[in-house]
């Protein structure tokens, strides 16, 4: 037999098998498909190791962040994914992911789970550098597949781009450069007719 | 503008968006589809995290092993999934790899595009504990979304379990726990008819 304490970390990673069928509102480039929970996860952990050298205050801990991405969604497998625009959706997230979080990471030994829930926490507090530079990720990893699907979900929401632009504020204030780099794609998917401005929207709706 | 370096790095990041689009053959755990490269990676990503404590010579550089197992499977975007147990697909697979790992690696910078090829040639040598132990993650997962899909992939490809028990050796090298867990996987799939042994097959075959 083995041990109990691979017994619970086993549990737990066949639970959390369960978020390659959470799946988000944007798509995958090129694909008629949403993005499921883990496709994202993994990618912002590639973005995270790439792109860690344009933070301001680099070096930060990138295994931390890399962590904090990993597992940043998992609460979705009990909670739902709730769509960054949606207001109604997000006055009882907290308690629905509060309670998400609870249930799974209590699968896990102890030690493993204070750890998990800890990240957690801190990427949800968005206070440390590394929960800034991992939150910033979590807004410019699905910016970039809205802009290389021609903003499609943007449409099919009625998204505006003053939404994405305050969405997407706190890139800027951890790095100069990934700040331009925003800027440079919502002002060209407007420039394309991918993002609506709000003058744009109001004007077809009228 | 922003600087090329970060050009290259987004031409990078957006590219490999389409290892979400290359399937596995085995399943996600209750699900009806195949698991994506991208699903896989982080699932590996994660087991990484929890279960280094299992190998033998720990600790070992948990950040080195995260980063190969993120970018094991890019490759496969050009190269396509080359079944493990598929022996006349398996004949050209590092030809077909290594041609991919020159195309994509290259979009990066340089140095980056260096550690990125140098972590994935690591991977595929097996000579470094961190690589070892996640080849043993990249054997270990399908086991247990095997196991716990019923082995309706081992069925479908009309695997039998001296195949997955020799796949498998690795892990008992690196952790006697992990490769205890191996076994009982097995064992208890050979018992609940999941995995057939080669006199079972060859019984049912005539």
């Amino acid at each position: 037999m083995i041990i109990q304490r691979l017994q619970q970390q086993i549990a737990f990673i066949v639970e959390v098998d369960k978020i390659k069928q959470i799946y988000r509102r944007n798509y995958v480039i090129g694909g008629e498909r949403h993005e499921t929970d883990a496709e994202h996860s993994w990618h912002l952990a590639m973005m995270a190791i790439l792109l860690a050298e344009h933070v301001a205050d680099y070096p930060l801990d990138v295994l931390k962040v890399i962590k904090m991405v990993l597992i940043h969604d998992i609460v979705e497998i009990d909670a739902g994914d709730t769509y960054c625009y949606d207001q109604k959706g997000g006055l009882d997230k907290e308690v629905r992911e509060q309670a998400a979080a609870d249930r799974l990471f209590r699968l896990l030994p102890e030690d493993q789970a204070q750890e998990l829930w800890s990240l957690w926490d801190e990427f949800e507090q968005r206070v440390s550098l590394e929960a800034r530079f991992a939150n910033a990720l979590d807004r410019l990893q699905p910016l970039l597949l809205h802009y290389n699907t021609e903003g499609k979900s943007w449409q099919l929401n009625g998204i505006t781009s003053d939404q994405v632009i305050d969405r997407n504020k706190l890139t800027k204030e951890i790095s100069v450069e990934l700040g331009r780099l925003v800027e440079e794609i919502i002002e060209d998917s407007i420039r394309k007719g991918y993002l609506k401005t709000p003058q744009e929207k109001a004007l077809f709706e009228a």
